[in-house]
């Protein structure tokens, strides 16, 4: 019951960014195939996750999230040129995305490549309109870019294409190309909302805690995914833990068992869960259940 | 002479800049193969035409250039990145660049588009973090996300693909896809540095006067480009003029004639002149060589 709770408030989160996303597109002026293009892969669905932790993070301090919806909204731009790119034939080669045939199946290649750098593009003028006194503006704007990019998660990418062509990774290999690859801008998600709640009194404390919260959920996140991979192989397919060796793919479960990772899961939501201690309201209750949600997933 | 010591003056120019541009990259904190192949399209040489354009407006509007050698070297990110894109095989498919191989001939098409995906990120990370007070870095970072983005460059770039794909093509087709494709950022790298120097009191006809100057000069620079193809073309392979036709290229001669596009890029200098009338000092005698610079190239 609680969890169904949980479900719907994911669910009106979802639909309040995907109106605002609809907006922001309807007011783009762009040729009539590349609007399509980037609208294809913005509205194809998705959980939203890091525009409502920019949100819920920057409401929490108190900010009116009405104020940085462009900005909540740029995240989801930056996550949705990412999976546009990752899926092309010459990265992770993928024909479906979210059910649905991906991007350059739709539209071709080069028409993929270009909504994707248009939505890159279009996030940070997103980023930077939103009735919020600049100095706050620009630095939650560096540190997003800063995440997004070669020391984040464009290089967490890089990472993955490496570890791919290795015979031997450990641990570490693993949790950096994650750490850069999705975490740093789930992290930048809940982060880019506290520096923007600074306006109304919001701490460097508050933005520590905001950082690794996303830090934590984050890290949890990608393990418990890499879980599932192992639990639904087991059931649909029969396929004994460990096989994902063979194919060359690294996991948590792979590297350290399933038993670790699901305790290196478990602590890292604990964490997180430990960084909303000082607040209250809704949206810390939002920020739990997320938190605790993550982990129920692989039960 | 007075030309030599144009090209001698141009050529400092590109010097302060490479030094820059070298700079940042050793500053940069990103996996090693990443930034080699950045650093490999950022450093291929070119004439830092657009860097030099901001910094040459800023300073003749007062401001000294040193505070903002990051965002001009910014737009030879986004000039760069759009390079490395353009040339991909599912784009214009160009094995060469500047004489060298292009950038997914020596890196591959996964990390090409990576590394175009990240000089493009990191250009904002380099627009944003300038000694300027932040209201102006704002307003000239979001004008040059306009103009690099779906409604410009990007933009142009998809007009391009679809131009290829026409029977006929009017003047007015070819037009609008320059002045997205290559004109938007040559205005707003001129634009930006006006913007930038309203921290020193630029007013809003000095903003006007270097939007109309760029918009000049990238108009010429585009009409003369076509010229030297036809030009070029019939001293080295004794090609008629017209052949681009038959190609399925349209061009401003083969659409009005070599005599009219000559006409049109002579009268858009004489415009981008005009521009400088109320100004003086070094940085208007540069603009104005480079302005007549153009425009000589074809005689």
């Amino acid at each position: 019951m609680k969890s169904n709770q949980f479900k719907a408030d994911l669910k009106a989160w979802a639909n309040l960014i995907n109106t605002h996303l609809k907006r922001i597109l309807e007011g783009l002026n762009a040729p009539l195939g590349l609007k399509q293009s980037m609208a294809y892969s913005l509205l194809a669905g998705g959980k939203r996750i890091r525009p409502i932790l920019c949100l819920n993070w920057a409401q929490m301090l108190g900010l009116n999230k009405e104020k940085i919806l462009n900005f909540a909204c740029a995240l989801e731009f930056i996550h949705t040129y990412s999976l546009i790119h990752d899926d092309l034939p010459a990265m992770d080669d993928d024909d479906f995305r979210r059910g649905k045939p991906s991007n350059h199946k739709v539209y071709g290649e080069a028409m993929a490549i270009l909504a994707g750098d248009a939505l890159l593009t279009y996030s940070f003028e997103l980023m930077l309109d939103n009735p919020i006194p600049c100095s706050f503006l620009l630095k939650a704007s560096r540190i997003v870019s800063k995440a997004a990019g070669a020391s984040g998660m464009v290089g967490g990418q890089v990472l993955d294409l490496e570890l791919e062509n290795k015979d031997s990774v450990n641990l570490e290999q693993v949790q950096t190309m994650h750490r850069l690859k999705t975490g740093a801008l789930i992290e930048v998600s809940c982060l880019s909302g506290a520096i923007l709640a600074q306006e109304v009194g919001a701490s460097n404390k508050d933005l520590d805690k905001a950082k690794n919260y996303g830090q934590n959920i984050g890290l949890a996140f990608q393990i418990i995914d890499d879980i599932l991979d192992v639990i639904g192989d087991e059931k649909k397919l029969g396929k004994p833990i460990g096989s994902d060796i063979k194919q060359g793919k690294s996991t948590y479960p792979t590297l350290i068992g399933l038993e670790q990772s699901y305790d290196l899961a478990q602590q890292s939501i604990n964490q997180a869960l430990e960084c909303l201690d000082d607040y209250r309201g809704q949206e810390k209750d939002f920020l739990q259940n997320l938190a605790q949600y993550i982990i129920t997933r692989a039960h």
